[in-house]
């Protein structure tokens, strides 16, 4: 089989061809490093990558294999990590030279739970310091490109994990999500993320930006692999004190294909905010293309949207600020200057500040869950623009000039304040050949109403066959 | 019927007499106005009396009952509330001349749910300002007196509620519980308080503290009459963020003096911190006595309990200074000294401090709801002192001086923190004939077993028919 082919596989797939015996996990692992060779030097998606330890990894898992010790779908899949998620024995630098020699002792409880199902890891994923930033800027390990342009963000802060997945470099990728880290990539190169409710999946072992939003979750290019991920790395962990005690279904059940009823709420103040002429046509076109399968639109009124800014970035810097403080005394100079910044102006948040934003948070909480009485999903774009230049300021969103960092934040922090599983897929291509991502969020720990709306669309549209040109 | 037997009958028994016709609210009423004017000047409980209000609603309530029209065990029965308590056409003035005429326009919920059930309010209670301290003094409307000894603080913040319901005045009222604001007074005038598990009362309309840890509560008599209170006052409320919407049993129904089986931890700690050798000797004895109706008394480690202090007085500070800041600012001058300089400090705390304490919170929280895995209840003293003498700033616990705020909240912020219920109940008198007071601690929503327990030892005890001497 040619490489590109077991390289843009879905996980699905190659699972199946693994488990038959058709393809051996040593030829998926070559590919995909030999893919990682070709368009690293473009993309620098990685932090540490872990050639001869995949492959040891490949050969075992095709001994274990053929020996008839299959452990289930991910078994012999190249995953990558965000270099957040501690791997015992690997270096784990949050993105900063500080932790350049860090080696945990243990495995994050998602890595050991992607090493118990057979994935196999192939590296370590480039990432904004500390997560600290939408934008995949990184002077320590080199910024992130986006594949379908090198000169454009690949978005952030899991922008490794967006390029690479996209590229083909890795099956399975993970993010964490703060303020949209997962979505804004997996938009901007053109995947599938899913934030899932906060508490569905553990954050044991993660390096935390703000531990009351902070939501790991897998960067994939389907939806039935976003479910198989799922599968494997959602439930409760009682190392984590946010972890949920729920059960967890069996995700891929979900995705019946069939969205026949489902109510999905579009707030009215997603279109009046500053927003991209060819994304709102898009993404208009998606909800269309639900509808005409079975869903039902609702124009829903969300005044509380306007406040999402205030509450997540008093909040933000407030429990980033908390998080590394330590690392701020101890080498604050050794930091990216703008993420410096920011940890030192929210020192000087004061907790009554922070607790008024709490109670804001509160209130928009109240509203979009009232929302969510109502209607099944709430749907609109991820991204009111396409990736916007590196280390460019400011973008244009329709007629409006406006910072890039609040741009690329504006719709997705509002699940990060309620804590609602999100989803951002493929919903169509600008002018200039760049992806423009639909976000569909649910009621939470309803991760299988969201799958299922995401695959319904994806199996009936092809936005998510096309490749970057590289 | 004597005067004062109406007085000190529980609302059980009281409510028994005005369903069946052989006493009328009227009578009731008049019974406690006399003796409201009798005890007052001593104790000065009321902020506001209202004699003629209480006597029409009784009136009312006679033709009422006469008519047909019973209400429940509550119809016509004297209840008095905490001054935070908002209630419509009625100054609340949270123990501060700033808010000396506020008049709410409506009524908090547990006020409603009160007024539904038929209880006639008879007046508001004296507070600590803005409930933020333990000890009772207020300069506006004069301090709090403990009807043991009218020299001895009655406990705060609710001491009005505390003297008030152990000085006859009132059947029934209600506390506020952010550091141990009902079990205090309970536990220093020798009456029950229960803080219910946070978010079973719902705190619409009360003055807030410290959102994180405010709970609302009965201070009755007898635990039976908390059980009955809690039947009316319990339940979800969409008006309070953090309303549990959880189903109410009948609280009743969980008294069957049967306590076989019941395993009673004991956390070692709470032995080895300053206590009084009397305080410890009744408790010790308590818990004996417990043992021999068919409890299983375990001792627990429980060593996050000597994190309580700074835990709870970071998030109390901080809190009580976020929800305070718009009255310290416009008119900070009027308050009471030290609760001005508590709240100014607090502003002082940065939300990093905050966030830190809220980790500390998360962490005592965890290893306190462990305990609770292999024990139905947590046991101690509730205080490790008797009262105290008024505007005293040190007391004597055992062999060590320490500070009076500290001591009085050194055994009941643990529950504040983790938003168990928590009782506290007569279980002795020092020699100079002082009321020592037991706390059980349940499982968060589990207010029966804690009901049950706290039943049985009252019921095979007679410490809750003592009378203060006055």
């Amino acid at each position: 089989m040619d490489e590109l082919e077991i390289c843009y596989m879905s996980a699905a797939s190659l699972g199946r061809l693994i488990r038959d015996g058709e393809i051996s996990p040593v030829e998926v692992i070559e590919a995909h490093l030999s893919r990682i060779r070709a368009t690293e030097p473009v993309l620098n998606s990685f932090i540490t990558l872990l050639p001869d330890e995949a492959l040891a990894a490949a050969r075992q898992a095709e001994r274990d294999i053929r020996a008839g010790r299959y452990r289930g779908p991910l078994h012999g899949i190249p995953v990558g990590l965000k270099d957040l998620f501690n791997t015992g024995g690997v270096r784990t630098t949050s993105g900063s030279r500080i932790f350049d020699t860090f080696v945990p002792a243990e495995d994050c409880t998602v890595a050991a739970r992607f090493r118990e199902a057979g994935a196999i890891l192939i590296g370590k994923l480039n990432m904004h310091q500390f997560a600290y930033g939408p934008t995949g800027e990184n002077p320590d390990y080199g910024h992130m490109h986006n594949p379908w342009n090198p000169d454009l963000v690949s978005g952030g802060s899991s922008g490794g994990s967006g390029s690479a997945t996209a590229a083909g470099q890795c099956t399975i990728t993970t993010g964490s999500d703060t303020g949209g880290s997962i979505r804004i990539p997996a938009a901007l190169c053109g995947i599938v993320g899913l934030k899932p409710t906060y508490g569905r999946v553990s954050r044991h072992g993660l390096t935390p930006l703000a531990w009351s939003m902070d939501h790991p979750g897998p960067m994939v290019r389907t939806v039935e692999d976003a479910a198989i991920t799922m599968n494997v790395i959602a439930g409760h962990d009682p190392r984590d004190v946010a972890s949920a005690n729920l059960p967890v279904p069996d995700y891929t059940a979900a995705l019946t294909g069939d969205v026949r009823g489902l109510r999905i709420g579009i707030p009215r103040q997603h279109f009046e905010a500053p927003l991209d002429p060819e994304v709102r046509a898009s993404v208009t076109d998606a909800l269309s293309h639900l509808e005409s399968l079975g869903a039902e639109l609702v124009e829903v009124d969300f005044p509380e949207f306007n406040s999402n800014a205030a509450i997540s970035t008093t909040m933000l810097m407030a429990e980033a600020s908390a998080a590394l403080r330590d690392v701020l005394a101890s080498d604050g100079d050794k930091l990216y200057e703008p993420v410096r910044l920011r940890l030192e102006a929210g020192l000087f948040i004061s907790a009554a500040d922070y607790l008024r934003a709490q109670q804001g948070r509160a209130v928009f909480d109240r509203a979009a869950r009232r929302l969510l009485d109502d209607v099944d999903l709430l749907a609109g774009p991820t991204e009111p623009v396409t990736a916007p230049p590196l280390l460019q300021q400011q973008v244009l969103a329709g007629e409006q000039e406006i910072g890039t960092v609040p741009a690329l934040t504006q719709y997705t922090r509002p699940y990060n304040i309620t804590g609602f599983p999100a989803i951002s897929i493929p919903c169509g291509f600008s002018t200039d050949n760049l992806p423009i991502g639909l976000q569909l969020a649910g009621r939470p720990f309803d991760e299988e109403t969201v799958l299922r709306a995401a695959h319904a669309y994806e199996q009936s549209t092809d936005w998510h066959t096309r490749r970057p040109p590289l």
